[in-house]
């Protein structure tokens, strides 16, 4: 018997990298556009470097680019990235395709929802909030929180025992194999890999279910609970 | 003959005060949808008193209002304050009625036209951009640049020399009698009172002339300029 599911954030409810990808992509051009002298790929590529090093919520990318390419901050070339980062984000802050109308009836199902992010806390529910997402789930567990990431067994326990639900009672749908999936499973939840979201071509993977779509869940929890 | 314009920006350029004002109220509505327990009227006058302390253009209002009320940061209270401050934010950032053909149309005069805020420089170069404006003015100073605020003479200077314009040959908008119109006159330059912008129901200044809409800038140079 079912009676949560857990999710996990970036690339299984919405697509992360897309919206990352096209918001630089954005920036990029107002800079150069304001007057930044660089390549596309120039600055895609000291961007790229800044994110491996600093990690991908760094919030001063574009600083740090300018720093570089001309030594100073240039408030204008500055201003016109961050404008055109934020205009793209907003407009690419969306979930996959039929994410909504399944955690509504996931809901009406009388299943508990939850949300475990290993991003830090402010960035994840700044995303949860673009999406409405902070008024349909139940709990949200985000890194800040527990101070580990998946798949150590830490997080798991607190967003279970938040939605009040045993182990085996839960599903957990994620992308990543070695973290949402194999911590999941170490805890005794039930788990589906989010092929759709997934961005490393996985190969292989442990989960008892593999999703094309999010909306298989619905069928998935009716086979389990026998509705 | 008039060979520069500049303008001050907020409450001259766009409606300052509107924006925040509507932003601010989207903001509350949203945290207590979120959750915290608060009246309108109560969070408004919180954070009238922050924005008091602070200054209008702190940036962590939201968190030092929850730290008052509910002695901890909620994060899904704050994204969702954020969330809505910044949407209704993009939603009012735009120019008053006739602000770009009148630009357009004193550029096309040959005009030189140049911004002086007050404002702390990423604060309104991100306004800047996000109303265009950087790519339609040719030379913007704000307060980081020289340190000092308007009336003092040195931002005055400051953007005249970057227009390389004599004081005489400049007109100054804005819409703060005794900073934008007194401090421009100190210098030598001509001036003009923004009326529609008006916060402070101001009962006299000593501008030479007063706008009811910007537009009538144009006319006003054609008769200095006897075009």
């Amino acid at each position: 018997m079912i009676k949560g599911i857990i999710f996990d954030l970036d690339n299984t409810l919405m697509d992360f990298m897309k919206m990352k990808g096209r918001a630089i992509d954005a920036a990029i051009s107002a800079m150069i556009d304001a007057g930044l002298q660089i390549s596309k790929q120039e600055a895609q590529s000291k961007i790229d470097a800044i994110y491996k090093e600093k990690g991908i919520e760094f919030q001063k990318v574009f600083d740090f680019l300018l720093e570089e390419v001309l030594k100073d901050v240039d408030y204008k070339v500055l201003a016109a990235g961050i404008v055109a980062y934020r205009k793209a984000r907003e407009a690419e802050l969306t979930p996959y395709p039929h994410v909504y109308p399944t955690l509504i009836q996931l809901s009406k199902m009388g299943l508990k929802l939850g949300i475990l992010s290993d991003a830090p806390s402010k960035e994840a529910w700044l995303r949860l909030a673009y999406l409405n997402f902070h008024h349909i789930f139940d709990a949200i567990v985000t890194f800040d929180e527990t101070g580990e990431r998946k798949p150590s067994p830490v997080p798991f326990k607190a967003i279970l025992k938040k939605l009040d639900v045993a182990p085996e009672e839960s599903l957990m749908v994620g992308d990543w194999a070695e973290r949402d999936i194999v911590g999941a499973s170490n805890v005794g939840m039930k788990t589906a890999f989010a092929k759709y979201g997934d961005t490393f071509d996985t190969k292989e993977h442990s989960a008892d279910y593999e999703l094309n779509d999010i909306s298989e869940l619905v069928s998935i929890v009716k086979e389990i609970n026998k509705l």
